[in-house]
Formats: C-alpha cells, sequence, structure tokens
C-alpha cells in the first residue's frame, strides 16, 4: 500500500439533500449602500455548536541543535485529487479548546506528545467562498521525551498519512520541489514558508 | 456608507439547481488500501477551461525607506459576516496567465501600478473540504512613478474594498489587533505573519 496508490475514479453533482459533511448557503444580506444583494456560500456541516471555529491547524516545531524543524505531513485528498503536504491538523470535537485539540490531533496524526505554547486568532480559509475558518495553534515538543524517541501515530480506519519534517529555513525551496513534483501544497505550508522568505529578505 | 453598516439579514439552504457560483461534488476514489470510498467536495463553477487554478492572491510590498509594507484590504464578505483583512486578490480570467492577474486585480482593486516578480506554486486553500487554490503572486510597486502617488481603484459596482498598508515586521501582532477589534483575518495574510514570527524567533 502507497499514498500514490488512490486515485479518483468519478466526480458527479451531489444533490444538498444527500450531502453529510458539506452543504451550500445562500446568504442574503446588506451591502454598504443598503442595497439587498444575495451571495453564495460553502459550509461545513461539522462544526460543533457554541464553536467558533473548525477545527486547528498545527505549528509543530522540532528544535534540534542543526536548526528547527517543522513537521508536516503527506495525504491522498480527494477534493484535489492529489497527495498534499499539510501541517498536522483537525476538526475541534465539541468542549474541546484549539490547544486541547491540536494536542490530541498531533498525538493521534504523528505520535509525537506536545505542549501548546501559543495560539493565534481565528484565520479564514477563502471567505469569499466559505466559512471554514481554524485557529494555528504552536506546538513546541520536547525531543529529550521518551515518548517523543519512536513516535507513533494511532490513525483511524480511512486515515492514511505519512509524517516527515523538514528544516524551517528550507521550507520555501522545499514546497516549490514537492510542487515540481506533483504534490498539492497546502495554503498554510505554503504561506508560512512565503513569511519566512520575506522575513529573510528584508531582514526583519 | 461604511463597510461596517453591511449585515447578513438570512441564511437560507440553497438548492444545487439554483446555485449559481459553486456547487458541491460526490468523489468516488480508492483509498490506498484500494477500498473503494466517497468523499464529499465544495467547489466554484468559475475556474476558466484549461486553467489550473481559481485565482491570485497578492503580495505587493511597498519598499519604504522606514521598511517594507504590505498592501491590505478590507471588505465586507457574507460567507463570514464580517470585515476581512486580506491581502488584494482575484479570480483569474479565461486565458490570463497568473502573473497578468495579479497585475490586473491589483490596478482594478488598489489603483497601484506593479510589475510581478516572482510567482508561487500552486496553493490549495482548504484540501480536505474543498478544490479551491490560486497562487501568490509578488508584486513590487515603484512608489516613484507618477501614477502611484495617489493611486485610485477601479472597483466593479459591487465591490467596497478599503485599501492600507502595514509595516512587514509588525504584521503579526496587527493581525492580532484586527481580530480583536472584530475582523475576520484572512487565512493568507495571517499565516504570512505567522511566518514573518518564526522567521525572527529562530534568527532564521
Amino acid at each position: 500500500m502507497s499514498l500514490y496508490d488512490a486515485k479518483v475514479t468519478s466526480r458527479e453533482p451531489l444533490p444538498e439533500k444527500e450531502a453529510a459533511w458539506t452543504k451550500l448557503v445562500r446568504i442574503n444580506y446588506q451591502d454598504p449602500h443598503d442595497k439587498s444583494r444575495t451571495w453564495e456560500s460553502a459550509e461545513r456541516t461539522t462544526r460543533p455548536k457554541g464553536s467558533d471555529i473548525d477545527g486547528v491547524g498545527i505549528v509543530a516545531i522540532l528544535d534540534k541543535p542543526t536548526g528547527p524543524e517543522i513537521i508536516l505531513q503527506k495525504q491522498f485528498r480527494p477534493p484535489v485529487e492529489k497527495v498534499t503536504i499539510e501541517v498536522p491538523a483537525g476538526l475541534i470535537d465539541a468542549g474541546e479548546t484549539a490547544e486541547e485539540c491540536a494536542v490530541r490531533e498531533l498525538k493521534e496524526e504523528t505520535g509525537y506528545v506536545g505542549v501548546a505554547s501559543a495560539t493565534s486568532s481565528i484565520m479564514f480559509n477563502d471567505p469569499g467562498f466559505c466559512n471554514t475558518n481554524l485557529r494555528m495553534v504552536h506546538i513546541t515538543v520536547d525531543m529529550s521525551l521518551p515518548e517523543n524517541q519512536n513516535p507513533k501515530a494511532e490513525l483511524e480506519d480511512e486515515e492514511f498519512i505519512e509524517v516527515f519534517h523538514v528544516p524551517l529555513a528550507d521550507l520555501f525551496a522545499q514546497c516549490e520541489k514537492f510542487a515540481a513534483e506533483g504534490y498539492a501544497v497546502d495554503a498554510r505550508v505554503g504561506t508560512l514558508a512565503e513569511g519566512v522568505e520575506l522575513a529573510k529578505k528584508f531582514k526583519l
């Protein structure tokens, strides 16, 4: 078995009555000139009641003597029909904080045990198209802990994830390389890399 | 008129037959263990035939003596029911390159005339949920040009956009401030800011 054996066999229109995880919404609104307009939005059906986010993205940094490395993962994503390069991430459970979700998902998806050190404000993935959003949670992974010596993911039956890490200083070049090889680079990974490059370029 | 006067009055289910800009798709695929599964995907209906992207995000940097500043904009986005903080962006027209789209959209949305200096590989906005994507195009704005002294946007009838710029070194703090004030921070802006902070923290 290999991630690269996965493939899409067909795509077909999905009637709204048969959609379980997604929905389309018509939004009626007043524009800034008080004119009535409509907008179309795609949404997840899974956001827990009372939660202001769908999930978390995880910036997990291994602080190595050779320089910081960021944990990334590969998985096949049917919507884009490719193996993606993503940060670990997950949907939030009811009653869970962003930090709890991030620590849990990192353990499940990568095996690493970490501590949340910082949490971003809410970020919206594509706010002209959908309402999906997340918080980025930064996690410190103490590599001296026995449980982080040989981390083992606890994946669900339908999850197929390969975990790896790359030097943070090299993230942009790695993204370009992955894209050239046919991977789909997630916007969080690619944009984080662009931010690192901008800081280097302008010596911020 | 003010962006802050815009408001959502109602949200309702959108039957797929009445959706013009969005659609839901059922994807049939073989997982890495060759097991048949289905996935739900939200998509734009507007991607031009032959184009591999929906649009572009624009990193437009004003290289000032006091330090680089990034052009941002505020607009009301019905899906998130808030005024967002975004980079200039736009959907690609048929036959247009990413760079042409970026130069055109920057001019239309902000009035600034610039030259594309670099283009990222494709980035996917939320690849477990939808197939929407973009390339980030970096644009250099020559502030000594007469046309950039008093830039005027050329907005369409339904576009309401306020343009501003912030020091790149200060982007993260600005994002936190905007979020605290009730703005919705777009993932490109917020993640770019996180990348800058990581580079500063680890002295990359």
